[in-house]
């Protein structure tokens, strides 16, 4: 499956407002959503499995990778096609030795030295942010904007997607930075017309 | 590593009323307890993995197993001599799967079913319980009683490790049930000296 990190979506079901994910992420990839990662905090692990089952089955059906977060033990479980690992989750080097050299590996990284930390340590990409300052994750730190963005990404040879508080508004800021995609959660899960949002974004990040 | 069930720690942080959890957990060892499960809860897979790999260290130079609670991809990270997982973890047969035929794997059970398909599905053990009430596990669901517990051991092949409320005033009666060993939490980590309730409860239990 050839990995597209152009419109990268990553769920969190706080900002549904109620409805259904699996009906939310099915909305994105209709309107072009290129990679899905499945994002849960507070849920128990079969809950978490259960519900990752199904997002493999919807993402896949549409041709798309399915990214678990943090949760190693989830991604292996449901045969994931990649994970997303943070500063916070089990080291990288680890994560890969168990992952295998197949599965797609993320790494958040918000400075130079965890970036080539990440490239060294086995990730197939940079989750680099946040960008900007962003509501959908509480813990993410102090923005390192669009300038510190392309120094990250022209320090290393992996693709980076920028993360955090990207929107209409700014994709074309961000691809000045020369980055492979953008990662969004409220940009298209917190709008009303899921679909068209997704579409929306990706018709602009595919302008040129 | 043999494993001997008699006397089986599973942790946590919540009654140790600000007291090192490894320190409890090594006056637990030096007091004789057999094995140690460590169950961690609202901890960041980081944080997880960092304790479970000093626990690892210290529960296996005393010659004692380390058991990790629900979390598959902690237990692989560090290397665990097993994993215990309940009706809300991942599913028991993918969990050997993952964990191949030589890991420990225990599986909490509360009914003759469940007994079954942990004894069908993998699990080396199983914790049946909660034998009594107890306040140390919020979710532990309504107290089987000794009664039941003997039936749910006299059903199945594989060690049974009696949970839930167990302490000195009813280890002889869980011991009529024929089980394999008793499964605390407070009635060791809930003393102000835990090696002398550790070496109190092995010596109950062991006792004719």
């Amino acid at each position: 499956m050839a990995i597209d990190y152009s419109v990268y979506l990553v769920t969190d079901r706080g900002i549904l407002d109620g409805r259904d994910l699996l009906k939310a992420v099915e909305a994105a990839l209709i309107g072009g959503t290129s990679l899905i990662q499945l994002r849960e905090k507070d849920i128990s692990s079969r809950d978490f499995y259960d519900l990752a089952v199904k997002m493999k089955d919807l993402v896949n059906a549409h041709n798309v990778p399915l990214i678990i977060n943090d949760r190693l033990d989830i991604a292996l479980a449901v045969d994931a096609d990649g994970l997303h690992i943070g500063q916070d989750d089990i080291p990288l080097g680890i994560a890969r030795a168990i992952m295998g050299p197949d599965k797609i590996i993320g790494y958040s990284v918000s400075n130079l030295e965890q970036a080539q930390y990440g490239e060294e340590n086995g990730a197939d990409y940079l989750g680099a942010g946040p960008v900007y300052a962003t509501g959908s994750k509480a813990d993410a730190g102090m923005p390192i904007g669009p300038h510190n963005l392309k120094t990250i990404k022209d320090s290393v040879s992996i693709p980076v997607v920028a993360i955090g508080g990207v929107g209409m508004a700014n994709i074309n800021e961000v691809k000045q930075a020369g980055v492979d995609g953008i990662s969004v959660i409220s940009a298209i899960l917190g709008r009303q017309d899921i679909t068209e949002a997704a579409k929306t974004i990706t018709a602009i990040w595919k302008a040129k």
